[in-house]
């Protein structure tokens, strides 16, 4: 039924290819199917100025698509600005990151994570999420390396995936032809642990009934824990 | 325990108030306690150019906050851009009203809906989607008064309200000064007949239980009801 | 003939709420008839790079209209920018309010203060000016009870209003309808005393001779006085 | 007293250069003392969307200065967008222009009038004005040359000049450190018949009564008598 | 004495991988040593307004950087706006494709080429100029298998490279360390049959003598050479 | 054959006129026929972020154009902002004269040289070039008199010129028909000793033999040594 005969609680093939860009402190490039997001962490020594002073540290994310990242070509956003669609993925990146590690352990530093989509086929915000959290990783062994940081701090995983209702049913990290038929779109980043960080879902062609929702987070949560035994 | 002695389960007192804006096919005041947002919604005769000749109709909503809405004086957005904030924000609320009713039976028209906070103290999101709603449906009125459209298409009305944990407890319609302390912090948008539009749930300080946030989406769901026998 | 069959020289009914914006340190709702500013005060602990070091203060103005104060929608000003007459008028009150304290008096501080239209049906100028000026004292006595001024600064009130010829009769005060209609267009602000703080004279279908001027001077000298009673 | 031992009601020397820029159908360099506007007049053949259809033409300005006009260098505009004072004299010049002529006898062109300030010494927005109406006259001789009008349409000449009050003096034609210590700062736009077609005065230090504002008008009116003698 | 004991008249080793984008007509990732870039052309079935109506094609060029291609993190262009520096590169790129083929042949189409760096480690401009002409070549081939084009039009196939003098010796293909160290920099852009299609030299450090820059073409042609007989 | 029976090798009548802009410390009209830059060197005590502390200066370039300095008006760069032309154009100009004097030479100041051409007939980069290198000279002189540098620095004149093809024809300093119409463009930037600054060759219809540019290298250096004896 599903494109290639997936299973409707499988994830797509994935893979994880560390230091694609070497001047990063942290890189990552992230494939889920065709989606391929490109994570590099950034290491800067300050902090914005609302937090100037507290003695901690941030985390911050930028998002941003190649323009024939997609089936049509989209416009360079360093022509028509940042979309919104855009803000509103770098905002969930970024609130998801913040949750991996206690900032007051990060020294007066930004970590700021920029994820790039180099090819789209459904699922890019998990994807870059999923991505930049082992980038993040990355990044903070080097600044240990480096003497920014006196150790590794303890680190509490995060990734992410997205579970839909098309064609009346519930399937497990959508691809785009999966996505943009679905009636219901959820996106759901959880912990290592188990515990959830985000739950965004969506209703794109009629609403859904409270035991549908729970039935997509039951499915995410599995295909979640496959991910992290992968990953991390 | 909450400010001025509220139940955790309970609503702030609230209120609406039609056509503060004559000009508007649909203006509503909606104060959610010290939270005013005002919305209004202009009809426009054409449709975006990815709907052309579709024969149907669209729903879009900006959002906007005056300068001295908060408690520190925000710079003007008409200098600054929109913000990635009201960016995400509009995007939900344009997303939850198109699903009160089939965008078919709207002719060629768009609905464009502005919310402009006048007045924040937490929930102006959910506010702004309990408030559009009610000026979409005086709007749609208007419409068939104009004989713009042949007879009012049945809605199924929406209300959003926000619930979160603080300081360990559940509490619904969360004001500024618990907003800002909180653990979790979720908005949810349902429609009348008890389906979800939309969820979304943060954690902002730690991640949380999936027994906590099903016991969030019970207290809004009660919020909700309360809402929608006031109001509809 | 006039709508409503006003006299020539009445004002429209005004009204002043204070405080509509409960965080601003001075805050008026204005209404001019249908047309209603939002009147901010924000008081800042610093003044602009060209005033630093001169241990005095400073006074400004920023206006904007809500997208549906007027009869057909206008674009936000967060997409299209701050449009040529938003600044022409916000230059216009920021200049009138300078007038009314000696800015020595007032500290290294910056008095920034929101006009915002929330309806638009004529004079939104001159409504913003003279709410503003009001608003400026309500911030300036707040300053004395916070303790960041030592006493309230002698005060020279201002206020302004239109005044024009319709279909060859000079009339006060106009409304939209009138205002369209104008062939000649003037607004007046004024202090308390009599004297002239700015005088804009605007031929919109054919110059006016010396001697109409001076009838529309007198005739908004007028008004001027009626508004000073009441508010001051 | 005044630089250069000017007496109060003297203009400083003023000359027009015509053709200054040969594309533009017309073109003035227009100087008054120091100060000198280029003045340039393109025709298209096209109405701004407001006016489609009304077989009526239109005269619109814009207003630019180069960086080092003044004393101390400016920002480039093409990198800072657009000031509030070049937006708030544009829309001066714009409107006094209108006034020279029936726009229904434009056919549908637009005039659209360049003035571009290449030296600032005080009053750059009157010698814009006075340039610009010769240049609009030079260039409707061009399009009846062209053919692109049957006839010269008749023309009200209008011509601009400041008059302010400085140390207590009421002076003609302010030049820049005049300008900067006026206490009022009047501008004004007449019609070569003695009406008026813009004035504006503004307090800069403190309001002035109405018999200062009459005789500020009566110097800026023998002034320009003595622009239109010599220039039309 | 060149990182990597490389010789001064040898390249880098390079690499193209084909359909890199696979939405994209054509796809090149182009490498250079370590400088990385995506070359994607896109299609459209339109022409820029100044050719409509000509029967003939176009072909423009957009270049961006990744934020972290480079050592230390480049703002997003998104935010910043696109640099002068990236425009000064695709106007070079679009002129030198524009070369390769008769536009008259293209009917009217625009082929819009995205070079996106991935990782910088000089001359990214010349690998952006070789590997789009590689793409394109494989989206004109796409259009003749779509019916877009009749035939494949006759190609001169251009590539670029990059020679300069560092530490007073001629060397090829410099890579950042010598770039930034350059007392000459030049881009040199050939056609197969060894004619030029742009040529660039800049003094970085010191003006150059006739005689460095014969050098330096001649340096560049050999290098071009070795280029095309790998690529074409 | 050319346009006023010019010769191939001959320039086009020039001019210098000096002080055109009172203000600032070095300023130049600069003509090449009907040509017209204004070119104006200002001197700021400080330099950019990049430099700080190194002991040294800089000097950099701005271009514009005037809309109306073209033969079809053309947008108001402050509001379309910095074309991608003049991005080049600014860039190029900045490199030539950096070579003009030893950075170290001019203490902590920035030498900002605002290049706004009032006329375009062709050659407008390399007049700005020519012009601005001797309003450099003006300023330098200027800083030495109100003791801003202790001598004036030793100075490498720079001027520039244009070579192209024009009907298979080889032509020195290219007016704006014959630029429109040339199969290769060349911009040449020479010191006075007869080395390069900068070359830029492009094939505007065809690419060219490496004879060719050879040529247009010699036609270009011998109108360079015209301009030298005249200007310097």
């Amino acid at each position: 039924m599903r494109p290639n005969n997936r299973a409707v609680a499988a994830l797509r093939p994935f893979n994880v290819s560390y230091g694609f860009q070497p001047h990063a402190e942290g890189s990552v490039l992230m494939s889920m199917g065709q989606t391929q997001v490109l994570c590099a962490v950034s290491v800067e020594d300050h902090v914005p100025p609302f937090l100037l002073g507290r003695g901690q540290g941030w985390i911050t994310a930028e998002y941003g698509m190649l323009p024939r990242a997609t089936k049509s070509r989209g416009r360079r956003e360093a022509v028509s600005g940042i979309s919104g669609r855009s803000h509103e993925i770098q905002r969930l990146i970024g609130r998801s990151l913040r949750m991996m590690v206690d900032l007051r352990l990060l020294g007066e530093h930004t970590l700021r994570v920029d994820c790039d989509v180099l090819n789209a086929d459904g699922g890019t915000r998990c994807a870059a999420i999923t991505g930049a959290a082992l980038a993040l990783r990355a990044a903070l062994v080097r600044m240990v390396e480096r003497e920014q940081l006196p150790a590794l701090p303890e680190l509490l995983p995060v990734a992410a995936v997205s579970a839909g209702i098309v064609d009346g049913q519930q399937v497990l990290d959508l691809e785009y032809v999966e996505d943009s038929a679905a009636e219901v779109d959820g996106n759901f980043v959880m912990a290592q642990d188990g515990r959830w960080v985000e739950i965004q879902a969506t209703a794109e062609g009629r609403p859904f009934p409270p035991e549908a929702f729970a039935a997509l987070a039951t499915l995410a949560a599995a295909g979640l824990r496959d991910l992290f035994s992968a990953l991390w």
